[in-house]
């Protein structure tokens, strides 16, 4: 006989509308008669081996639209990687609890998670129904035209920058704006979006996708400069040289060197700092300012797409229906429909999981250092609604009187 | 004869609603008959020293509106800062252009200049009427109730720190964000604006008010993680020891100090990054985050106060109403009504010019790491309307089956 049981765990790194997925897995399983209890784990896979739930289904549905617009993990999250071992002690807690559809929202890692449990689950000739739903700003997830979250973040980057570039062509220099992604470029990339008029910044996007190389960075900085008088520069996390070292890593130990001492460079807004400290000293350029976005670009509140907060409802509404009318597992993927609409496809788990997505060469330019036009057309209609737009005075300039 | 002519220039950081205040001027400007041209200058006084002038009267009140929602100085600005000689080249160039009616828009830098400004004219019996139209998000201004620019910065701040409680709510350690404000702490203690329940962040506020002392700062993250089991803390930039000594400087040579080395650590991310390292090193906390919001919260487009957009309009328009129907020089200042209205007043040049505004006591608790009601309802007006909210699921457990 059926418990009608099932359970949503929540992984990884907030963002700004995985509570969309998480409600919309709620509120379209209590829609069902056969769902006699709704589940969520606290603190993702690490409340499932705790056995730390929360009964979702004695919650207002009120209380859960107002949750969904809020930004960051409602359940609580957690960066904890289960391996086999792991996985074996989540069934049994799933089993003794009767759970017969589990749905994990997250990115590689819960979809890997997600597989194994299924696996045992198979193997123990247990009808557990698993249901990967896609989550991560990274948009690094194989076979989906892009992840719930990446919107959001994109948004925010591509805002973050169109600010950065007016506060730079009011006062001159250079600024370095570090953006997170340490694989994928996808998030350093919306920096573009925020971008309207020819001379506008970011001048220069680097890429995890592409080989970083201190001197060739140089001279675009001072090209740059050159010919704007100014220099915006967006930057990944994730940059490396050609063996793979991040630069972080290269310029903490160059600067050891210099120094003869242990000094430890961890910590977010090294890598900016790093890079401005190799401007200054090299291209001796006075002005030079850098920011790490840091937790900003993934929490803030109020910087949401609209697009992104109703394919995520979408996603966990989707993967009910999939388990309950389907009769396998799967990870939902969004797939994109003409110029835009979305649809949406449940793939095998094993196509999906712990696979990383980067940027496809079509979306970067032959310099390394721009995006193309494909990118700027993928991007723009998963930004929403409502993106602020900047305008510049036209030039009508006085005549000189003193002439000095 | 009147030549009907004046001039308005922007100084200092740029801010959310500077053009809102320019475009005030020139719209109520070009309403008057008595007003033949409006000019700007080009990055502030380093425009008039330069003649660099652009025609405001040929520019259209459509695009001057576009142009007040859009962030940062439109017509430039500058970080000069004029010494005697400087303003008296001004003067020089303000006399040959015929320029009656002299606007200067900026912080309290801007307002000593306009006042030696005007100290020449007068030498000269040159008529020319020199209005300060303040802005700075540090809210530093004596006499006045708050600044145009401090507003949006701080719901930018407040916004900020709500998603990054929610995101340290859900992967819970230790938080720091670093906001700018060097003497005063309003931007601050604006992250107190972004906290709703009882157990949110920021947990701990650090001001340049107050003297910061390293150990009692461990001894406050200790015992807010003991109590929480999370601890988010929100630091000016402009944190200090019993001597004066940034907190910045203090722990770079510290480091120096370990290191036997001489690395250079100035930079935007530093001084968050030292702080996390010290929690790391002295407590064992692991994760440990550290945030500067940098240029983010001065410029990011999208992030503005209604309230704080009509204020720093009317206070441009306020200035051309003052210098054309009265006849003395002054700084322009909001004051307040009930709660909560804005009123205008203009006070004298010296009462504002070169002074620094601090934080009231009245403002910080005696623990000193936390603002009172009285700032909370200082500030929640000026916020404006349509602030985000972030709501929780309420707690329902499920019992435990196998409570291992």
């Amino acid at each position: 006989m059926s418990t009608g049981k099932i359970l949503v765990a929540q992984g990884g790194g907030p963002t700004a509308v995985i509570n969309q997925s998480l409600v919309g897995v709620v509120l379209e399983a209590r829609r069902h008669h056969g769902i006699q209890r709704v589940y969520g784990a606290r603190h993702g896979v690490r409340g499932i081996v705790g056995e730390d739930f929360v009964d979702l289904t004695q919650e207002t549905s009120h209380n859960l639209e107002l949750v969904a617009n809020t930004p960051a993990a409602a359940l609580g999250s957690t960066r904890d990687k289960p391996d086999l071992a792991y996985c074996q002690e989540m069934f049994k807690v799933l089993r003794a609890h009767g759970i017969e559809h589990f749905f994990n929202i997250g990115g590689n890692d819960s979809s890997d998670t997600i597989r194994i449990v299924a696996d045992e689950a198979r193997k123990a000739g247990y009808p557990l129904r698993c249901i990967h739903i896609p989550k991560t700003i990274d948009n690094d997830l194989v076979l989906n035209d892009h992840t719930p979250g990446f919107p959001s973040a994109a948004r925010f980057v591509a805002q973050a920058f169109a600010g950065a570039n007016l506060d730079n062509a009011a006062l001159p220099g250079v600024y370095i704006g570090v953006v997170m992604g340490r694989h994928a470029g996808f998030l350093t990339a919306a920096s573009a979006l925020g971008k309207k008029f020819d001379d506008d910044g970011p001048h220069l996007i680097y890429l995890p996708e592409r080989v970083f190389e201190i001197d060739r960075f140089l001279l675009d900085v001072k090209a740059t400069m050159e010919r704007y008088g100014r220099c915006v520069v967006a930057v990944s996390e994730g940059i490396h040289d050609a063996t793979g070292t991040p630069m972080l890593v290269k310029l903490a130990k160059d600067l050891e060197r210099d120094a003869h001492g242990n000094v430890q460079l961890s910590g977010t807004g090294a890598l900016a700092d790093l890079l401005c400290e190799e401007i200054k000293a090299k291209l001796g350029i006075k002005r030079v300012r850098g920011d790490t976005f840091g937790y900003l670009q993934r929490s803030f509140v109020g910087c949401v797409s609209d697009v992104d907060q109703r394919e995520a409802r979408e996603v966990g509404e989707k993967a009910v229906q999939y388990a309950l009318w389907g009769n396998r597992d799967g990870s939902v993927a969004i797939q994109r429909s003409g110029t835009y609409a979305a649809d949406y496809a449940l793939l095998p788990l094993e196509a999906v999981a712990g696979k990383t997505r980067t940027m496809e060469d079509a979306f970067i330019t032959a310099s390394g250092t721009d995006v193309t036009d494909a990118f700027r057309l993928y991007l723009r209609p998963l930004l929403g609604s409502g993106m602020p737009d900047a305008f510049r005075l036209r030039p009508n300039p006085v005549e000189k009187v003193l002439n000095r």
